[in-house]
C-alpha cells in the first residue's frame, strides 16, 4: 500500500503522484486558529507524547468474523437456525461491529448494554472502567419473529437477498421502547427525525441482542469498499507511515476550503507542540444519511479532486470510509464519532460547530445548541484519553478572498455561504467567490446537482452544513 | 433525642414508648424474601463490613448556609443586588441544597453540571472519579429576569413572600432547552407529566447557576420541620445508635404491611450478614408531589400509626422527611434518590418495581418498564458504593391472610390491591383484607379521603402505588 490511500483508486490521478514525498504547504496564513482545549488535568500542561498508537477501548479491538476453515461449518449450523431478516442498516451496524468499531461490544446490544448507553452513554467493564458508548447499536424484530425464534438462543442473520451474514448467538430478547430510547438519544420525539423514521417507528417492538459470529466481512461492491479500511487495517497504515499522532476528521459533506483551512492548522500545531509525523484520518461517512445529504460516490469523488487539486497532502493524508450510519443526534452522536476513532487509532479529535446536528425538523432553529456538541465530548466519560480539538466556524473572508476562521470582531467582513446557498449556485452552475472550494472539487458537486431530477433538488433543503 | 425520632413529635403515642429498648418480631413468616444482588465485584461473595458510616459524595457533606454572625452582612448586601423570586420548588431545591444532599453541588447547576447530569446522570470530579447526579437541579429565569440581572455576577433569591432566602454569587446564565431537558429526563415529552407542567412549560427560556450563600435553614412551618433532619443530624443519629448498616427506604405513600414485610425482612437479612445493628431509615419524600399523592401531613399521620401499632420497630427506625420535590422520572429519579440517602448516611438502598414511577399519562400502560429502575441503579456510575437492595412485589396472600412477596408459581393465590381499589375502599369506610394494613394507619387513610371534597376525589385516580 501506497503513501495515500487514495493511490489504488478508481480515482488515481496525476497530481496524487506528483504530490508524493512532497509536504503541502497550505497557500494562506491563519488571522486566528485552533483553540486546543486540553481535556483533563494529565493534559493540562502540555500533550504528553506516547510511543505507539492509542490503545484501542477495553485493550484490544474485537474482531467477530468467523475464520475461513469455519465458515462451512456455520453456514450448515445457519442453516437450521431460526433466521431474521436484516435491513440495510442493519447489515451496516454488522460491518460496524464485525471490525471492533464499537470495541469492546462483541454485538448487537442486550439490555444491560442498551439501559447503560441510554442513561450514561458508556458501558461499565469488569474492572470497574468505563468505555464511551452513547448510541444504542441494537436489532429490532417483531413479534412474528420473535414467536419464530422461541426458545433457541441463537439465530441467524440474513440480508434482504436471504445470504447468510452472521450468526448471532447466546441472545436475548427484550422490549423495544421506542419513544424513551428516542427522547434519550436525540432528547427530543419531534416527527421528521431521519433515522427515527428510517429505522425506528416503524420497526418492531422488541429489541434481539447477543454477540455476532460474522461469516464473511461485509462488501457493497459498489466500487469504494476498498475505501473502507477496518480500524485494524488504518493502524496499520498509521504504522506504516510512523505516525507519533493521528488526528481524526469525521465528515458527511463536501470538503470546502474551510474544513481543509482547519486539518492543515491542525497538523502545523501539533508539529509545534512537537509531534514529528502527525497524520490526518480523512474519515467521511459512509452508512445511512439523510436523502438531501451527498451521496457518498458523489462526496468521495469530491475529496479525490481536494486531494489532485493539493489542498491537501497526501502524503499525510488517510482517506477511508467509516461504515457507520448516521443518526444526526447531536451531541449524542458526536461522542460515538469521537469513540470509534480512537478504535481505528486517533489520539486527536477534530469537533466544529453542532456536530452530527441538523436543522429542527419544524422549528425554525438548530436542533441542537451549536457549542453542545464539543462541550458534551470534552466531558464524555470514556473519551478522557482522546484529546479533542474544538474550531471555531470557518466563513469566507471577503477582505482576504478567502475561507478563514469566522472573527467576530469584523463580523461585516465574512459571508457564510449556506447549504442552501452553495446549491442554488451549483445547481445554476455558477461558481462560489474564489477560495470558497477548489474548482476540481466545485465541479463535481456541479455534476452531482445537475444528475438529480427536479424534484430530488426540491427535497434537497439543506445539502451541506457550514 | 431518644432512640426513634417520632419521640419528641405530636404524634407521640404510648405504643411507641412501649416498644422501646424491645426488638418487633414479625408475626408472620415469608416464603420469598429479598433477593440481595450484589452491585460490583467487591460484594460478589459477601459484603464487607466496615466501622463507621458510608462517606458523602465528593468526601464531605457540603453546609451552604452562612454562618450566624455573618447574616446580616449579607442581607444588607444582598439589599444592593438584583432580585429573583423563586417559587416554592426553587425554595425546596434551595433546601436539599443548602443541607449537602446532593453533595458535592454547591449550589444551582451551571451549564457544565446541566450538560453531564442530562447525557451522564453523573458528574465527573477534579481527580477523574464520578458521583451520581441523575436529575438537573436548575434555576430558571425569563427574559426579563436575565435583563434586570446584567452584569451583575450576584443575586439575592427571594421566595414568594420577598423573603431573603440566599445570595447565589459567580452566577452563570445558560439557554434553558426545555424540550431537550424533559426527553433526557423523562424519556419522552408526552404532555402531562407532572413535575414538567409545574415547573418547566411555563418557565423562563434561561437557567441561572452559581454557589448558594443560605441566609439561614429553611422552615416550613407546617407542624413537620421537627422531621426535617439534615444529613448531618441523621448522620449523628445513626452514630448515636451505634449502626454498622443504614439501609434507607424512600417512599411517597402510605405505608401498608408490603411495605413493613420487606423492611423488617430487610433487617433479619443484615444481621443474619453479620450486621450487629442496622438501623432503617424510612425516609418519606417531603417536597412537591402530584395532586392525586396522599398528601405529606397525612403520610406522617399514617406512618406514625404504623409505628404505633407495633409494625416497625422504633428501636431500630428513624423516620425523616427526605425535602426533595418529585420529578416522576423512573430510573433516571431512582437514581437521586439513591444518591441523596449516601449523603445522609445509608449504605443499603431498598428499591422496589417502578420506582418513582406513574402511569403513563395518555396511554394505558406504566410510564417506564417496572424493572428497569433497579436495572439502572444497579449499574448507575457514582453509586458503586451502595449496596442496592432490590425486592420483588408485595401482594395481598389470600391463604395465609397477609401481606407477602408474590410467588408467580401460584398467582392465583395473590390480590393485587391496586391504589384505585384501596382508594374505593377507603372513601366508602370499607376496610381491606385484614392484614394489608394496620387498622390505625387505615383509619387515617379514611379519614383523609373523608376530608376530600367530591371534586377533590374525582382527581385522584392512583392514590397509592402497588
Amino acid at each position: 500500500m501506497s503513501s495515500t490511500i487514495f493511490i489504488q483508486t478508481p480515482f488515481q490521478s496525476k497530481s496524487l503522484n506528483k504530490s508524493l514525498n512532497t509536504h503541502f504547504v497550505p497557500s494562506f496564513k491563519l488571522p486566528v486558529s485552533l483553540s486546543f482545549k486540553p481535556r483533563t488535568a494529565a493534559f493540562s500542561k502540555r500533550v504528553h507524547i506516547r510511543a505507539g498508537l492509542i490503545e484501542p477501548d477495553g485493550g484490544k479491538l474485537v474482531d467477530l468474523h468467523v475464520s475461513e476453515p469455519e465458515r462451512e461449518l456455520k453456514k450448515r449450523e445457519a442453516a437450521s437456525l431460526p433466521k431474521v431478516k436484516l435491513t440495510p442498516i442493519d447489515v451496516q451496524w454488522v460491518h460496524v461491529l464485525s471490525e471492533g468499531w464499537a470495541s469492546p461490544l462483541t454485538g448487537f446490544m442486550r439490555e444491560s448494554e442498551f439501559l447503560q448507553t441510554l442513561h450514561f452513554n458508556s458501558l461499565r467493564l469488569d474492572d470497574g472502567s468505563f468505555v464511551n458508548m452513547s448510541v444504542p447499536i441494537v436489532l429490532a424484530i417483531d413479534d412474528l419473529q420473535k414467536a419464530s425464534i422461541g426458545e433457541s438462543d441463537r439465530v441467524a442473520l440474513l440480508d434482504s437477498d436471504d445470504k447468510l451474514i452472521a450468526i448471532l448467538t447466546d441472545i436475548e430478547i427484550y422490549k423495544h421502547p421506542k419513544e424513551e430510547r428516542i427522547a434519550r438519544t436525540w432528547g427530543t420525539t419531534v416527527p421528521g427525525l431521519p433515522y427515527v423514521e428510517e429505522t425506528i417507528t416503524n420497526a418492531g417492538n422488541w429489541l434481539i441482542g447477543g454477540d455476532l459470529e460474522v461469516i464473511a466481512p461485509i462488501k457493497y461492491n459498489d466500487g469504494l469498499d476498498r475505501f473502507r479500511l477496518s480500524p485494524v487495517e488504518l493502524r496499520k497504515e498509521f504504522e506504516r507511515r510512523n505516525a507519533d499522532a493521528v488526528f481524526a476528521f469525521q465528515l458527511r459533506n463536501p470538503v470546502h476550503n474551510g474544513h481543509a483551512l482547519l486539518m492543515t492548522d491542525t497538523r502545523r500545531r501539533l508539529l509545534e507542540m512537537g509531534y514529528k509525523n502527525p497524520i490526518l484520518l480523512l474519515h467521511p461517512l459512509g452508512g445511512y444519511t439523510k436523502a438531501d445529504d451527498v451521496p457518498l460516490s458523489w462526496r468521495m469523488k469530491q475529496h479525490e479532486k481536494v486531494l489532485e487539486d493539493g489542498v491537501l497532502d497526501p502524503e499525510t493524508t488517510v482517506v477511508s470510509i467509516f461504515p457507520s450510519p448516521m443518526h444526526y443526534a447531536g451531541p449524542t452522536e458526536v461522542q460515538w464519532h469521537a469513540k470509534a476513532r480512537i478504535n481505528a487509532g486517533a489520539n486527536f479529535y477534530i469537533v466544529g460547530r453542532d456536530p452530527a446536528g441538523m436543522g429542527h425538523p419544524v422549528e425554525k432553529r438548530d436542533l441542537y445548541d451549536a457549542d453542545h456538541g464539543k462541550k458534551v465530548l470534552s466531558m464524555a466519560p470514556g473519551l478522557e484519553r482522546l484529546n479533542i480539538l474544538p474550531f471555531r466556524v470557518a466563513a469566507y473572508d471577503k477582505t482576504q478572498g478567502k475561507m478563514a476562521f469566522f472573527d467576530p470582531s469584523r463580523a461585516q467582513d465574512f459571508l457564510f455561504i449556506s447549504g442552501t446557498k452553495m446549491r442554488t449556485l451549483a445547481k445554476n452552475k455558477e461558481n462560489p467567490p474564489a477560495g470558497f472550494m477548489c474548482p476540481g472539487g466545485w465541479e463535481v458537486l456541479v455534476e452531482y446537482y445537475a444528475s438529480l431530477t427536479p424534484s430530488d433538488n426540491d427535497r434537497i433543503a439543506q445539502p451541506v452544513a457550514a
